[in-house]
């Protein structure tokens, strides 16, 4: 047995609870190397005089590793335990925090069983559970629709692109959030029951990632009525909406950072930046920015004036509009601290409102229940692009890297992950996979059978083309045929299946079929994917080249 | 190269920042598998185009593992990085979130490099430096010293037990603060400069873990007037004092239980605890307890009400008498949440207020920085055991065991640990020993060569025998010849040396001595400890049967 490849560890993704009275364990093994595991589990303050024993369930696997699963109903609220596992070698191992032995000393256990001391419910995280049931659209705003305004004609001057044209960094183009709203019906049509804006705040860019004004909608894109109507609309048609929170950095505009370039030390907002000087200069560049862009100052969420301003931000957006969840621009480059204390203010409006953390990484740290639910599922984004686009990855691979990403995360993080294969930080998914429709439409479809929310970049649904930012935020193409729009909205409906939104999920590879099952009680839904040119026959089916089949049983 | 050996984690203890702009980075490897690891990094940004090559230094090895680490001086504060690792069979593979590959795409390395996304100074876990030159003396005051009162004399009727005769679970021997008092010249000539004492508030039972009273010291060790006489002179003398946070459970006895139990569902305290009925009842207990303890009703820390108020007994005794820290009783059973506030409330006290869990187990998951500083190091206990007294580990698996546990946690962690290797909740290590005098000072030059604090339970220094509780808190024996305290005070002596309070640690096993190589700039401590029965002559030294040397250069 490859004892190095065993890992458990208590109260931690491998060992937390579900619910107040049920948990779940998880045990890694070397692939193929263990026949069997037992738990050997007891009541803590017994457990050197009385255990129990049951099996463990064979999982998952990934490149490396299996994985074995249970769920246990708690009768007592202090759970001890350790493995027995038995390798293919018929090698019997003990496993407890003292690692694999061929003995086990019960009467010292309490020194090294593994344990969940005590199920307390406020440790439990909670799901938000619309967002299993969630299809979300993103919206650009300047590019998606230029509708019309309740309030009279606005100013147009700084309009400098004609839609259609090909944008460029500096492009307005003239979206709007009044045009959003009056594309909702056609929004709510392709089954789309969520918005994720990127940011709408006063900027004086396009993409607005920029914030000179927290509290007030950027005039381009109708200000604060056009926004009121929207969220009215969204409420009446059960739309749900999630805005951008760029909390790392803000724009040199804002009222606060030009008041620090004027008065240095003497202002009361010095210490809302990071600088190193009196009065921040950009050369040499004295202050901390995000990445290289000096026009965006990094906020010091060390501070907490500063946490308490970006709290009241999160605040009020909830408060006076009703908006339903914040994405967290950049969000692994803000404190960990500052989240813990974001999300105690935000939760205690609502418990359903969700935060979904910009993280392209593992992001464990982030997603313990203390800071975010979520977070954008750009690993998934990764392989996907790996099997469709660059070949990296075979059915196989794609299996074993999938069922890796589920056990990155408690299963209830998995539920409420944004699963997404493009945005527009990416290049299209439809440019990356050579405008092969077929590929990106079985994308959509892997990713409408991940458990956790599915997230649609306007456009996809043209589908449309583009390469790096600004070619991936082009403007929205009304003229477009609808019928590509047809089959997302076919594939979309799948998404209200109880299976879909509850059930277990399961990757298997067969015969060059990449295929996920969901199963909830009483049903079971199966996606078999064909990523080659030529058609499969599998599992008693046949699924053309380049095509998917979805079977509800 | 055994690929499902290695490990690395972004933003955990395997990547972590010491300072602001200091970061520690260790990777784990089968044991002998590796010949070299290099880090490829860079700034995050400039990652894909750019980045530095430098080695990773082998740092230690366990039973399964080796670990290499380094230690990198930030210039930028967002950090991204792969690993380079050639095993010894000459293959190379690149290490990062996508696993070990034979190739890397830089130009998608934004997808799967490792980082540390931007090191936030709020989130930097900060060392309370005093523990790590710490001499701890554990009081289990009934037992210490009985000591004269100041207020005249009070009520003795309570005392059952002759000074010296075995204790009983309801013994009560009358040692009281006054008398630790009393006997501060001694602990300090000892070389201790902390207390901690088990509870001292107000409780029907001799070891006071049933409190009734949060906010006043129990009329028996003296009163409040006592400890605030003991708490002036250890100000003068230079020694903290660390008390016991009981906040798992109270006593049946708190008021607020008794209005439970008398309204029921009517008394405002109802939520104050968990109880499945209206009033609590013994016969069936339907109320949650320590253990199986009806007498210690478990306090409802998902209470905001109850966390409050915990809070509040956490910062009286430090703003009103001036403690220095706090030991935190069955705290792996209290939940997360009330730890977080509870650190946030008493570290806005004073930075340097310690925070050290009770915790037997490995755990990683309040030591993170949001919690505890400390833990009381049972696995260390474990260890010790192991080597001394049951003889399951020789000193080569000593090496691997005190390795391991030096992985479990951040550096910060383990300069602040508790370290111990008997206390009132174990047997006696002396007693665990076959009262071998030379093994209990062996063990204890190990504990105090250890990073962290060191901690003496009372009467250890004596030595002082005893089994299970209450036979573990024997009456100290004040007639004993002083002759193994004068050996244990030349040993603690070392714990002022700079190399052992900071420098960095090496455990060595060499023709069966157990080495404990300590250095910081310019000093080098050695332990060398012979744990058998015949001399041992190894690296230039003899160190005689059942003994130690200690060198310092």
């Amino acid at each position: 047995m490859n004892k190095h490849a065993l890992f458990h560890k208590s109260d931690s993704l491998y060992s937390f609870a579900l619910t107040p009275d049920t948990v779940e364990l998880r045990l890694r093994t070397a692939m193929g190397d263990v026949r069997s595991v037992k738990l050997i589990y007891g009541k803590k303050h017994e457990f050197c005089m009385r255990q129990s024993v049951t099996d463990m369930q064979y999982a998952a696997s990934d490149k490396l590793y299996d994985y074995f699963t249970i769920r246990i109903k708690l009768k007592d609220k202090r759970l001890a335990y350790i493995f027995l596992i038995e390798g293919n070698d018929g090698q019997k191992y003990y496993f407890s925090e003292d690692g694999a032995t061929q003995s086990y000393d019960f009467s010292t256990a309490f020194y090294n069983f593994f344990q969940l001391a005590y199920v307390n419910e406020n440790d439990v995280f909670p799901r938000v559970d619309w967002m299993s049931r969630a299809v979300v659209y993103q919206i650009f705003t300047d590019r998606f629709f230029r509708g019309k305004s309740d309030c009279g004609e606005g100013d147009n001057s700084y309009i400098n692109l004609e839609w259609g044209q090909k944008p460029t960094p500096k492009s307005f183009a003239g979206g709007n959030l009044w045009g959003v709203t009056q594309k909702l019906d056609y929004l709510c049509d392709l089954g789309v029951n969520t918005l994720y804006f990127t940011p709408i705040f006063t900027s004086r860019s396009n993409h607005k990632y920029d914030i000179s004004d927290y509290f007030n909608v950027d005039e381009h894109f109708g200000g604060n009525e056009a926004f009121k109507k929207l969220m009215t609309e969204c409420k009446q048609k059960g739309v749900r909406v999630i805005l951008d929170a760029v909390f790392n950095h803000c724009s040199e505009d804002l009222k606060e950072f030009r008041d620090v370039k004027k008065k240095g030390g003497q202002s009361p907002y010095r210490d809302w930046f990071i600088i190193n000087g009196d009065k921040p200069t950009k050369r040499p560049l004295n202050y901390e920015v995000f990445a290289e862009c000096e026009y965006m100052p990094k906020w010091n969420t060390a501070n907490p004036e500063v946490q308490e301003y970006l709290c009241r931000v999160g605040e009020y957006w909830i408060n006076e509009y009703g908006i339903d969840g914040w994405r967290l621009d950049v969000s692994d480059e803000v404190s960990h601290e500052f989240w813990r204390k974001f999300r105690r203010r935000v939760k205690a409006l609502g418990k359903d409102i969700v935060l979904i953390g910009e993280n392209w990484h593992d992001s464990r740290s982030y997603l313990r229940g203390d800071q975010f639910d979520s977070i954008m599922n750009y690993a998934f984004t990764k392989a996907m692009l790996d099997y469709f686009a660059y070949g990296t990855l075979d059915a196989q691979g794609l299996c074993d890297k999938l069922n890796e990403l589920m056990m990155r995360n408690v299963t209830q993080v998995n539920f409420m992950m944004l699963n997404l294969i493009d945005c527009h930080d990416t290049h299209r998914f439809y440019t990356q996979c050579g405008c092969n429709a077929g590929k990106l439409l079985n994308a959509l479809a892997i990713e409408l059978f991940m458990p956790g929310a599915s997230m649609i970049y306007y456009g996809t649904e043209v589908p449309t083309e583009g390469g790096y930012d600004p070619d991936n935020r082009r403007c929205f193409d009304w003229s477009n045929d609808g019928a590509f729009a047809q089959k997302v909205k076919q594939l979309v409906k799948y998404k209200k299946l109880r299976a879909l939104t509850e059930g277990d999920v399961t990757f298997v590879c067969c015969d060059g079929l990449f295929i996920v099952e969901r199963s909830s009680t009483g049903q079971k839904v199966t996606l078999a994917v064909n990523n080659t040119d030529k058609a499969i026959f599998a599992r008693g089916i046949t699924v053309a080249a380049n095509d998917y089949k979805i079977i509800v049983e």
